[in-house]
């Protein structure tokens, strides 16, 4: 499952290094961090459970409505990514919240600013769906940011 | 929209009245209710636009696996309902969270106890996947339930 | 830390075996346990540090209460563990999250049935409060009730 | 009530402008907005029932903490607004679930950036706990830009 996930995260575009990269841009201010310690955390994130089956049915809804196979209104609401449509950020959650509340500010944070990788997914070119994608990616890197900090304080 | 979820959950085989009946049976001990009250606070959380949004999403998941139109293995873990998927449980709590936390609680009982239409959904018969319905449907009745109790005390 | 919240609630009249009971009660109709297995459960749970962060701030604001040291209207609203009051179970819910959103069923049924050590914690006798204990009680049971259904899948 | 928690807000050095100030900042790029719709819109969100609870909660907490009526090790914790400490946001969390989880997003972004009022609770000068303040006042402004965006939208 674990490698499904990643590949299936791959095909849409999402390498684990767009992830480790931006963990380590957002963790490194606060503790001792490489691109090899940020990647390790990104792959643990992704052997949990609630993590996988999350990236699994954000993707499988992005692809249904990129293959049109939902009915309207929603694919409409899909195909915008519309901004009063929540239930991509609340599948988010159940990735953030594995590693405790620490988790929300960062993936709210991520969510706004759209830095590296999140801003190609929500630039809706070419036919793409990323409405769940986006927020997932967002929410396995806040994640990882929280697993660090979690592990830091617990070796310290 | 709001006749169009309505039409949906009769499609899926949910009525207004099975939802209106268990409200009444969870809520009579606490406040005065009587069918007609019931009824009228289960409508009203169907016009707010996060619980449409959840329900267009859920059905849609389940009549995609319904249709083998979801790949492996997240179809045969929506076809099962396994225990370890908690997506569909996430999603009914955008509903429940709407009149504040003490949703929960019911939405959480009703689950577990699945009284009266949330027992039928649960079934699994003649092939139909309703895997995201029946939490929707709990959430539904329990987001009535706490409309009742803050309306309630409201008017005290 | 770890055994400063077991002492806690200790004082606070809930022991791990009080809890070990209902987790064995909860989950054994799903999988071979038995006491000493679910009491494992339960201290692994009191070792997360978000788990034990719910603790000492519940258990906190339930003595504060007790001792009058909060203003009105908060200390009343703490006092009767008023309906509408959903903050107790907020935090509760950020203790089930922790194993997935699969506890939240769990602890709302908990919350609502009061089964064991849950009634007496609730009877609000010889002035004093519960509010918060009640539910992070039941919380802590539904994340061990979650724990052990992920355990057993990861060892089939 | 509703004067009451303008009042405690007052005291605890955030007034109903710090927050509309920042509510106009943030959503004026996608509505039309000025500064007295936004003050609306801040005070019809501290009329909700949770928000007042949350409100009571927090600043009773902040200021037990201040007045060392707290027992360690949680008293450390509140005091230095520890990281690992997530209990403030989860909090907050029982604010912006209420206008939907679109507000998860801002509230992030604010916790995060701190931007004018969040600034100043955060500096931790002169003995003051604003442990638990500085994420409810975050999580009422993006609440109060939830309800706008949903307003415009029902208008539209």
């Amino acid at each position: 499952m674990h490698d499904l996930v990643i590949s299936m995260l791959q095909q849409r575009g999402v390498s684990l290094s767009d992830m480790a990269v931006l963990v380590l841009e957002m963790q490194q201010k606060y503790v001792p961090l490489n691109y090899d310690i940020a990647l390790e955390h990104v792959k643990k994130v992704l052997e949990k459970r609630e993590v996988q089956n999350a990236i699994l049915t954000g993707i499988a809804i992005d692809q249904a409505a990129e293959a049109d196979l939902i009915d309207e209104p929603l694919l409409s609401i899909l195909k915008n990514d519309d901004a009063l449509y929540g239930i991509d950020e609340i599948l988010a959650l159940s990735i953030t919240n594995i590693y405790g509340t620490i988790g929300l500010t960062n993936f709210g944070y991520l969510d706004k600013a759209k830095p590296g990788i999140l801003a190609e997914l929500n630039s809706k070119t070419s036919g793409k769906v990323n409405t769940f994608l986006d927020d997932i990616v967002a929410a396995i890197i806040a994640a990882a940011c929280s697993r660090i900090a979690h592990s830091y304080e617990s070796n310290a």
